[in-house]
């Protein structure tokens, strides 16, 4: 019998609950799943923010932690975690996250903004926008998000350029590296996708300096961090008409301040942080194949690496 | 020289005269383009609804009529017509609604509109939306327009269902035909996209019976043309809910009349038909590359079944 606790905030649990214990079965795994086991019995710890695991010292014969989430900032600098910590990579959250890019970045490239809130009688027919072809996009983060995104807009058109820290090379993106290749991936683009994980190194990598890099009137769309944009400069850019539009999906405050300036800022919209969602069903298949890959003595897999962070 | 008529609206003039002029040349064909020549000198006729020729009967050595619209319909009952008339076909126009199709696909996939309309400082983040996988889509019109709309819409996840009136096969389309076909296509759908021709056979094509077909909510996104839809069925199914939403770009009347009730409707976006434009540069190729072909004894593309009249 295999030990799993499950460490999440209560609402989670109903959620979760019935989906993990249906993938461990047809998974052929025998699990006790629970919130209460004792530490030292765990083998395995399914975990999201805010359960009651901060502390994993007790948790001395843990073989994985498996956080529910794509982005583990809030656990990848808990220094009683000495087990290894697996990110949730589901092909689900990916397919989402690709759906929320391409809908948001075709919104942006073809203006709808305008006939939306021009609902008015006036018949604004412009003539000959840009095709996709003539929008150069820049994807920040070239994970396994980024690289799908990247590859769906390329599908559909867009000279795609993407940049990650370490070099990358992907069919159909033309990929840079390293702080000149951040530089040049910004310059002139028109339309910035932001995916890159948050650490240290990537807070406020859209910063004043950066913004001006951009093509007058560039748009941005954050599905990724808050904190990987200067919300100021991006006020100050929006405000000189150096950014022409932000769609935001995630803030350093969440929910969003109701006082917020993003909240009436005419050319900023606001989502909830519903880009991508771990869905239950698919995120506890991939639960229990990691959980069956140890068993088996296979490495785990979406292993983070924890200097770097992601 | 060959002499080629240029009729259409004067401000068209202004600007295909010189990208035709430029493709001509490029294609290598000696061309004398004026908006006056003696009827029978014509060679060729590049036309557009609101020019000065509507009797084509003068035209007596004119080999083909090249149309610079997608659309035939002001033109194809033309009884005086009896030279060959040629559709427009330009893969920038093609790209064009592609994008658009597939942007507002995303935009009512993904309910974009609640959070433009609610930037209120409410934080509205539903959960597990579906995946395009679990958002059928159908399109009535397996033209050059229609099936690369499919094909872009099957890559990014949605299971498409294609219907036209002569039985096709396209690779990630299921395709159905005839009046069954119609039925099974339009039953369940989620989000429906009007591509077919204008012809006295698709009138009305969406009306209150076909409506009743559709899943409840569904969305309607009509770049086609405007007649397919009973407009008064249309506005009686968004107000029941069987219809979720419809954005139209094409209308019985346009510009849209400021009184038209579509305008206000809270669930209908209304943009000025701008979904594709046929793009000066581009279908001047297409112009000249069809002339070169009849010069060069080749049949011409894009010809128009007059009896079945696209």
């Amino acid at each position: 019998m295999i030990r799993v606790l499950f460490s999440a905030r209560p609402d989670l649990w109903d959620e979760y609950r019935d989906p993990l214990r249906d993938a461990f079965a047809a998974a052929g795994l025998s699990v006790d799943l629970a919130r209460d086991h004792a530490p030292a019995d765990v083998d395995y710890i399914v975990f999201a923010p805010n359960g009651p695991v901060s502390d994993f010292t007790p948790y001395v014969n843990t073989k994985l932690v498996m956080g529910l989430w794509a982005g583990v900032e809030t656990i990848v600098g808990n220094t009683t975690l000495t087990q290894p910590l697996a990110r949730m990579v589901d092909p689900a959250l990916t397919q989402g996250m690709v759906e929320w890019v391409v809908g948001h970045t075709m919104r942006h490239h073809l203006g709808m903004d305008l006939h939306i809130a021009g609902q008015d009688g006036v018949w604004r027919n412009s003539t000959y926008p840009p095709l996709a072809k003539d929008r150069p996009v820049t994807i920040l983060g070239l994970g396994a998000l980024g690289e799908a995104c990247g590859k769906a807009l390329s599908q559909l058109g867009f000279p795609v350029t993407g940049w990650s820290r370490s070099a990358k090379e992907i069919s159909g993106i033309r990929c840079l590296s390293g702080d000149d290749g951040l530089t040049m991936a910004l310059r002139d683009a028109q339309i910035i996708v932001l995916l890159l994980p948050l650490t240290p190194q990537t807070e406020n990598t859209l910063n004043a300096d950066r913004l001006a890099l951009l093509a007058p009137g560039a748009f941005i769309v954050n599905p990724g961090r808050g904190p990987l944009i200067d919300d100021d400069a991006l006020l100050a850019a929006l405000g000189t008409g150096q950014i022409g539009g932000a769609t935001l999906d995630v803030f350093r405050q969440e929910p969003l301040p109701v006082d917020h300036p993003f909240w009436t800022h005419p050319h900023v919209l606001v989502t909830p942080h519903i880009a991508s969602t771990t869905r239950p069903v698919s995120a506890s298949q991939v639960v229990a194949d990691n959980i069956r890959r140890v068993q088996a003595g296979e490495p785990a897999l979406n292993i983070v690496d924890r200097a770097a962070g992601y």
